[in-house]
């Protein structure tokens, strides 16, 4: 099962450091790809470049224009389209559903102005809280509900950075330029 | 048992965006208050108190200038401090000490450049995932885990706008501006 994201509406200036949290959550916790529609945004695409040669795993990130077209094809493939809104249906009551439903999902994150149309395009909407907060908690919270907290220790191949965890300071493992 | 959140080193500027989610996290995962550090921030704070306003509960926020004092005071109050980092021990292995502990805890979240010390000062160095990814999602997980999931069905009390959860568009209880 994979599961990519979608996230809607970038604007390079205002929303840089909150898709680039959207892009780092969506691979900490699981999810093999990001695709961003708006406005392209080569330093973002950079940024979480550099962290994935870095810190290993097989993340993507890509910039499409037509969110429609996205999502149209997502369906047509099979995926299941979920959409993360503070309107739509609480996660605790449909999380399993989803999981036993087997599917690819691209889950849908919006920017400031969400089309209406989504709301009617997504298989499911579902809410991490009824309360205004963030898209970057409920995208973490929705992978850490779906995978069961089995993520938090997911392996990223190919590592050149890992950090080691420790009770007090910093301790990093690096191969980073020593060929 | 209380949970505040210290937020380190804010810039109104370059930091707005993400201490506001940080913010309304912990807010809507049930936190009672944050308290930032770094630089006063008066729009952050009236678009906090609006959220509260208007969707209810007893959320508060407060600039201090000397996070040492902060963290010193909290320690006096006999608070339990877990200081929120990449480096730290994975939380799947400490939550359950710290949810039995049964203390209030102030929990750390740092900004760009995170005063050594910290490490030090703090009870607990909380990594949530050894990768890179957000403070707002670190946080979210943490409250997350910390409640089991309660969080998600917490009530706030004297909403002006509830939320009402629903399959697909937006439905909004709203007893605003009809005094």
């Amino acid at each position: 099962m994979k599961i990519h994201v979608l996230r809607l509406g970038h604007r390079p200036f205002r929303d840089q450091r909150i898709t680039t949290h959207c892009s780092l959550v969506a691979r900490a916790f699981g999810a093999e790809k990001m695709i961003y529609t708006g406005y392209k945004d080569n330093k973002l695409e950079v940024s979480i470049s550099k962290v994935s040669t870095n810190f290993g795993g097989f993340f993507e990130i890509e910039y499409k224009k037509d969110w429609k077209k996205v999502i149209a094809e997502y369906k047509s493939n099979g995926w299941l389209v979920v959409h993360l809104t503070v309107y739509g249906l609480p996660i605790q009551s449909k999380i399993g559903k989803i999981r036993k439903m087997k599917k690819d999902i691209v889950i849908v994150i919006g920017g400031e102005k969400v089309p209406s149309e989504i709301y009617h395009l997504a298989d499911f909407n579902i809410s991490i809280t009824p309360q205004p907060h963030s898209e970057v908690a409920a995208l973490a919270i929705f992978l850490h509900e779906y995978f069961q907290g089995k993520e938090l220790n997911k392996d990223f191949a190919k590592a050149k950075i890992r950090i080691i965890p420790t009770k007090s300071g910093k301790k990093i493992e690096s191969t980073k330029n020593q060929n």
